[in-house]
């Protein structure tokens, strides 16, 4: 199995990650937090500062005793976090606590191929640097819109990204950035995200949902995140709902992703307001020459009936495949992102109400399903989490 | 998450499972097997000798030095194993490399109730003594039909057996036989049975379906079971597979196993044998007043093509639930057990087909879908090595 790498207790990783996670710290807090004796807790630190790592920060308030120094992460620290999707570049460059110090958005076609798209990282990054974002980075973390192979750092046989079949994307970053760098799929990434600063906040055991131009799901198990065998666990776009439906770009009929997602919401958007079924998308059509999820949503807060009946048509579909999931899984939350995360309460109500009908009463006792915090900055945050938690690793 | 307790990679645990494992071994291997330092190793031996877990069996073959002596589990150790279903209780007393030395089997209805059932585990048990099976328990474990708190020992709202939800099988078990006892779902038993000594030896990442009275299914995730937040995880009987399908035990309409399951099976060949549909299934009628899932069976192998239709029907509703946990989970095995497992190639050869052709290239690439090979004893032999874990855990 594919798990994190990063499941060592090692002193010097729960150091910087309390450091990271809560700021500036006493050496007597963190003795205390980390349960380690004063001896050890000095040796540690002092191999952290020498590295680099870490830096004081002046003294805590007495505690009745004698002054303790503060440590913290050090403030010259530099994460780059890329969040490739189907149509889009996102990149945050963090400081070591993870704020953002600068941030990128273009758009982007992934089909590019890698060479193009990842010289556009490059060159987003080195903008940042001229812009004084950093002096060089301690790591790079990416999620791309596909299947990866955590260990060996390339995505594998993903279906939206021709030419990046076991491209080696990790090799490529660490090279040009002099630095650590780590690739996952976007969808565990946001999950990633979701846990370190979101409404998954310290859940050990969610799934996250994204719905945008395809369908995914990250799969976090005691705490990791879990990636099957092939790293392609969660891949959920291609499962299928109906084999009456249509046809899929994988080539199957009826997967859930080519009954609801970004692209068959806007065919089916369009055949509505082409059938004169829907004034809202009519209009929108009317005004801009096409149709998208935004208008679905926009339609839907305005109460046309249609919007309504497909936002809810697609919350059947995912619903029921969620139900399925919940009953094999039983996760403690559920939590929904991606761009079609937008269309907010109408979906969420619908798909609660398939999930909580059908999966077991046993599973769904205490299941909350929920809307992502950190929307579309759910995936640089998770990135990020990734770069440093990789950094500090190889600081051992 | 409910994991399995047994993570400890403790010396004493390590030293134990391999002489449970491998029979006996001298003391310069051990040593060299599980890399303890020579001092490490002769501390723990002693400890284990001393506590009567383990014990000396003469000498090993000379390697050029001097000769090592042998250990071995204590000849004495004893472990009970218990496997309730629906309709039947299985009981092995084996010795300390689980080799049963006495197995009885008898039919029972879970429904009778904790009281009636347990008295029925402890009269067996006792006649095993009397037989001379063993002169005291180091251990007892125990599945059951229906989800389990492992934490707890209890069964938690299982939907066949009335009156045992949250009854205390794990303490009253330990109390009646002064040992550890410890309680799981049936369907989690039979896969640590079949990783132990069948089909998925030394697999890590695996599912196992169980079809007999019900579904259920195993998961084995890292090594480990997983058993969900609440205990149910792998509860995939009642996914539903088509909402115009007959009405479930659970209340809710085209469940999976009120599709197809040995009574599922029953009920449809019934129909079958009453429309002149199949002459094979005809003539067991006449001859037998009632029909079951062997009837089916013996028709399919003697080419009836309604027993052929009617168990491919089922492969294929079988199939398409595991198309969706493969695309969800990516497991490196799947392995098919339970009553129903007895319809054999036909069967799986209808799973597998569906399961290559719906879930994504990449995770079926690799991915075996295969009969158990403990059949009956799998849910035995799996409850013997809980329960070795268990007095092996106990004894730090």
């Amino acid at each position: 199995m594919e798990v994190s790498v990063f499941l060592s207790d090692a002193p010097h990783l729960r150091i910087l990650c309390l450091l990271r996670d809560e700021g500036a710290v006493s050496r007597a807090e963190l003795g205390d937090r980390l349960e380690l004796t004063r001896p050890r807790l000095l040796a540690e630190v002092e191999r952290l500062v020498a590295t680099g790592l870490i830096a004081e920060a002046g003294m805590a308030a007495s505690r009745g005793g004698r002054r303790s120094t503060l440590v913290e992460i050090h403030p010259r620290l530099r994460f780059a976090a890329v969040d490739l999707g189907a149509s889009s570049i996102d990149i945050e460059v963090v400081n070591g606590r993870l704020e953002p110090v600068a941030a990128y958005r273009e758009a982007a076609d992934i089909r590019s191929g890698p060479k193009v798209i990842l010289q556009r990282v490059n060159d987003l990054l080195a903008k940042a640097r001229i812009d004084g974002a950093y002096e060089r980075l301690d790591a790079v973390g990416i999620g791309v819109p596909g299947p990866v192979s955590f260990r060996d750092g390339v995505p594998v046989s993903p279906p939206i990204m021709p030419g990046w079949d076991r491209y080696p994307v990790r090799e490529l970053l660490a090279r040009e950035h002099s630095c650590p760098a780590v690739v996952d799929n976007d969808v565990n990434i946001m999950a990633i995200g979701e846990r370190h600063g979101g409404v998954a906040h310290s859940i050990d055991d969610f799934l996250f949902v994204k719905i945008g131009t395809g369908i995914g799901c990250g799969i976090h198990l005691a705490g990791a995140v879990y990636r099957g065998i092939d790293g392609c666990a969660g891949d959920i776009g291609h499962i299928q709902v109906d084999a009456n439906g249509p046809v899929c770009s994988c080539g199957n009929a009826g997967c859930l992703e080519a009954l609801f997602s970004g692209a068959a919401l806007a065919r089916d958007a369009l055949a509505a307001a082409r059938a004169g079924e829907s004034p809202a998308l009519a209009e929108r059509l009317a005004a801009s020459a096409e149709l998208t999820a935004r208008d679905v949503a926009e339609g839907a807060a305005e109460g046309d009936v249609t919007c309504i009946r497909l936002i809810r048509a697609g919350g059947r579909r995912v619903g029921g495949v969620l139900a399925t999931l919940v009953s094999f899984a039983n996760p403690s939350m559920i939590v929904i992102g991606g761009g079609l995360a937008q269309l907010g309460h109408v979906l969420l109500a619908e798909i609660r109400s398939v999930v909580y009908r059908r999966s077991l009463p046993l599973a769904t006792g205490n299941l909350p399903v929920v809307l992502s915090e950190l929307g579309s900055r759910a995936g640089v945050t998770g990135a990020a989490v990734l770069a440093s938690d990789m950094a500090f690793e190889q600081a051992s």
